[in-house]
C-alpha cells in the first residue's frame, strides 16, 4: 500500500496547476477503504506527518501539490458505487471519476448534474473537496447542492458519518456542507451520498456569435432575465479561433464572442425557451444565431466549448483563472480583463460559464521568458483584484489551493479569515491536513 | 431598545413548542440593524450574559425558549428586503416573514420556494436558523439550497459577511452553509442573500384516498420512482377527520390515508405528470382519486393539508414530531408509529411531507393528566428512537432546539457530537449563544 519509489512519487508531485513550488513527498498511499484511510491518518496524526490528499490530480489551483516530507494520500483506488432508485441517491467512493458516476446512475435512468468541463478525468471526491461546478450549474447548482451525506476521516483518524439519503435533515450542525469545498484541510472524504435527479430531458441548443463583447454580455443578461437556461456558455475571439484551429467546425473567426445556450424544458418547451434565447441574441446584435434540436449537433458545440482550454493551451502554458462576479458586473469584468491584457502585454482568452458570472480568463505565457512570465503573474493577480473589486470571488469552482491563497484574505477580509482559522484549528489542531492549502 | 417589563418579557418566554422549562429572561432587545445586534452581542460577550435569539417565535422544538438571566434578542423589527432581478437574488433582513419574502419577490415575477406550513407566520431568519423545509422541498430542496450568503454576528460581536449573490463561490470554507441550521448557537444572522427562481408554473393536483396505510405508502414510492412531484403530502385518518370537522370540504372520513400530489411541469406536462401520479394511486388501490387543474381547487387541498396541525390540535395539546427516514422505510415508520400509539394508549396522528420521507406524528395528550402525559412523552421518545433505528433523523426541518436535544447523541453518535462540540467551542468559547439549544 505504501509507495516510496521516487519515479512513482514524481507522478504525484503536482496537479494540473503545475505548481512550481511542489516539494518532495515522503511516500504515497493508495487506500482501498475508509478503514485504511483512517489507519493512515491515525499514523500521520501520531507522528505529526502532514498529509496531502488527492483525487484524480486534475485540480487547477494546486490544492494537491506535494509538500516536503508529506504523505500523499490518493483516493484513486476507492471506486465503489451503489445506486438507490427509490431515494434517488448514490453512495460513491471518492476515486470514481465524475463521468463514471454519471454513467453508473444513467443506467438507472438517473442523472448526477454537476459537470465540470474535466468531467471525464476528474474524481467525484475532488469535486466535493473543491465544491466543483460546471456548465449546467446555472440551472442545477453546484456540487454542494447534491451532497446529502458523507463519510469523512478527521485529522486524528476518526471516521465519522454525516447526513445520509434524506432530502431533509436538521439534526445538529450542517457538517456535511462544511466539508464540501474544504479542499482536504478539515478531513478526508471517503464516501459520498449524492442526490440524483431523473434523467435530463433532451436539450434544444442556441449558438450565436457577436461583433462586440458588449453585445454578447447584453444577450447574456437578456437571457437570464427571462428564463433559466440549462447552459449558457461564452467564448471570446481567441478561444473561438483556437478551437477552430483544432476542430475545423466552421466557427466564425471574425466574431468577438460566441454563446452556446441550451434549454432542457420538457417536450416542446425546450424549443420555446430556445426561441426566446435566440430572439434575445438577435436583439442584442448577434451577427449569426441559430437553434438546433439535434442532440449531436448541440453536443458538438458544447464539446467545442469544453475544448476551449486545451485548444488555447496549444498557444502556450496557461495561468488559469476562475473568477466570478454578480451577473450585472460581467461586462465590467470582461472589459477590465481586456484592459489588464493590454497593460501587461499578455494574451488573455476569456471563456465563461456566463449564465452564473463565472469566468475562466486564460493567461498565455512562456515560463522560460522571466520577463513575460512576470507580466503574466502580475495580470493573474490583477484579475483577482478586479473580481474582488466588483464584489466577486477569486474562485467560482476550482478552489483556492495554493496558487490563489495570497488573494483569499483580500476577498474574505480579516474577520472571516480569523473565523476560518478558528474552525481549521479546532478540527486539525496539529495542522497535518493539506498544510499550505487555502490557509 | 431594551425592554424589561415582565409582561412584555412573558410574551417572549416560549416559542410554539411551549417548553415547560422556560426561564425568566433578563431583558428583551429588538434591534433594527446589524450594528445594533453587534453592539448587543459585544455587551453580552463582555459581561458573559447568554443570548437567546428568536425570529417570529413559531419554532416547534424550543430553540427560542427563554433562559434564566439571558437576554432575548428578537429580530422581528429587522424587515428590509431588496430584490435583484438580474442575479435573481433577494437581500433580506431576518425578521421578515417567509410569506412576505414570497410576496415581495413575486412582484418581480420571482419565487422563493421553501414553504413551511407556517409560512404566513414564521420568519425568514428562523427558517435559515433551522434549515426549514416545507411542502415543495421534495422537488425544490430546503432553505440551505437557497442561501447564497449572509451577514452574521459572531459570539464576540463581530459582524462578518459570508458569500454573496453568486451561484458559484469556492473561496474558503463553506461558512454560509455552516450557519444555516445552526439554531443561533454559532452566531446571529442579520441579513440573508437568497437565491430565487422564476415564478412557479401553474400546478396540476391529484388527490387520492386509500383504504390502508400500506396502499398509501405504496403509491408514494410508485410516484417518486417515476417522477419528481412538486408536492407529495400525506394525512392519516385522524388528520382527515380533524380537518373535515373544521373545513367541511367533503373529505372521505373512512379513508386510512389521503395523498395530495402536484406537478408544476411546464404547460400540459403538469397534466401528464398528474396523470402518471393518478395511475400510480389507482394501481396502489386508491378508493378514490382525481386530478384537478383548477388552481383554486388544488390550493384548497393544499390548504387542508397545511391546516392539519391546527385541526388535530383542537383535540388537545400536541407533542409535535418531525422525524424523517429514507423513503423506502416510510412504511416501516408509519406502521411502527401505529404500534407505539397502541402500546402507549395515546392518539397519534401522522401527517407527512411524504415524498421526502419527512413525517410529523402529532401526539395528542392532556398535560393536566400526569399519567397520560408521561405515556405521551414516552411515545415521543420512542418515535425518535424508531426513526434513528430506521436510518432516519429526529428532525427533518424543525431543528433540535431544546426538546429533542436528549436524542441528538443517539442519532449522531459520540464522534459527531464531539466534532460538533469542537466547532461550537471554537466559535462561542464562552457559550453565550443560545445556551442549552442543540448541545
Amino acid at each position: 500500500m505504501v509507495v516510496t519509489d521516487p519515479d512513482v512519487l514524481g507522478g504525484y508531485r503536482q496537479d494540473r496547476a503545475l505548481d512550481p513550488d511542489a516539494g518532495i513527498a515522503l511516500a504515497l498511499v493508495r487506500p482501498l477503504t475508509t478503514e485504511q484511510v483512517a489507519t493512515t491518518v491515525r499514523w500521520a496524526h501520531e507522528h505529526r506527518v502532514p498529509i496531502v490528499p488527492r483525487g484524480a490530480g486534475t485540480g487547477l489551483s494546486g490544492g494537491a501539490t506535494a509538500q516536503n516530507g508529506a504523505l500523499l494520500l490518493s483516493t484513486e483506488k476507492m471506486r465503489d458505487i451503489s445506486v438507490d432508485t427509490v431515494t434517488r441517491t448514490a453512495i460513491v467512493q471518492p476515486g470514481l471519476l465524475n463521468a463514471e458516476v454519471k454513467r453508473a446512475v444513467a443506467e438507472h435512468g438517473l442523472w448526477y448534474p454537476p459537470d465540470p468541463s474535466s468531467f471525464e478525468i476528474c474524481s467525484i471526491g475532488g469535486n466535493a473537496a473543491t465544491n466543483a461546478g460546471g456548465l449546467c450549474c446555472v440551472k442545477y447548482g453546484v456540487t454542494t447542492d447534491y451532497v446529502l451525506g458523507m463519510e469523512v476521516v478527521l485529522a486524528d483518524g476518526t471516521a465519522v458519518r454525516l447526513g445520509g439519503p434524506r432530502l431533509k435533515d436538521s439534526a445538529g450542525l450542517s457538517l456535511t456542507k462544511l466539508f464540501v469545498g474544504s479542499e482536504g484541510t478539515l478531513g478526508i472524504i471517503t464516501e459520498l451520498t449524492l442526490r440524483l435527479l431523473p434523467a435530463q430531458p433532451p436539450q434544444s441548443t442556441v449558438v450565436a456569435t457577436f461583433p462586440t463583447l458588449t453585445a454578447a454580455t447584453d444577450a447574456i443578461l437578456a437571457i437570464t432575465g427571462q428564463l433559466r437556461p440549462s447552459m449558457l456558455e461564452f467564448m471570446d475571439s481567441v478561444a473561438i479561433n483556437a478551437v477552430e484551429d483544432e476542430l475545423r467546425m466552421g466557427l466564425d473567426r471574425q466574431a468577438a464572442g460566441l454563446l452556446v445556450a441550451r434549454s432542457d424544458a420538457p417536450g416542446e418547451h425546450a424549443g420555446h425557451e430556445a426561441d426566446i434565447m435566440l430572439a434575445a441574441c438577435e436583439k442584442a446584435g448577434a451577427t449569426e444565431a441559430f437553434r438546433t434540436d439535434d442532440p449531436d449537433e448541440g453536443e458538438a458545440f458544447c464539446a467545442a466549448r469544453r475544448f476551449a482550454i486545451p485548444a488555447v493551451e496549444r498557444k502556450g502554458p496557461l495561468l488559469l483563472e476562475d473568477v466570478g462576479v454578480p451577473l450585472p458586473r460581467l461586462g465590467d469584468l470582461v472589459t477590465g480583463i481586456a484592459d489588464i491584457a493590454a497593460n501587461r502585454r499578455v494574451l488573455i482568452s476569456v471563456i465563461a460559464h456566463a449564465g452564473d458570472g463565472n469566468t475562466h480568463p486564460l493567461i498565455v505565457h512562456d515560463p522560460s521568458d522571466p520577463e513575460e512570465s512576470e507580466r503574466a503573474h502580475l495580470a493573474f493577480g490583477e484579475i483577482m483584484d478586479l473580481a474582488i473589486g466588483l464584489g466577486g470571488t477569486i474562485t467560482g469552482e476550482h478552489g483556492v489551493g495554493r496558487l490563489k491563497k495570497p488573494w483569499l484574505p483580500d476577498q474574505l477580509g480579516p474577520d472571516v479569515m480569523a473565523l476560518t482559522r478558528r474552525i481549521k484549528d479546532a478540527l486539525d489542531p496539529h495542522g497535518i491536513l493539506n498544510p499550505g492549502a487555502v490557509l
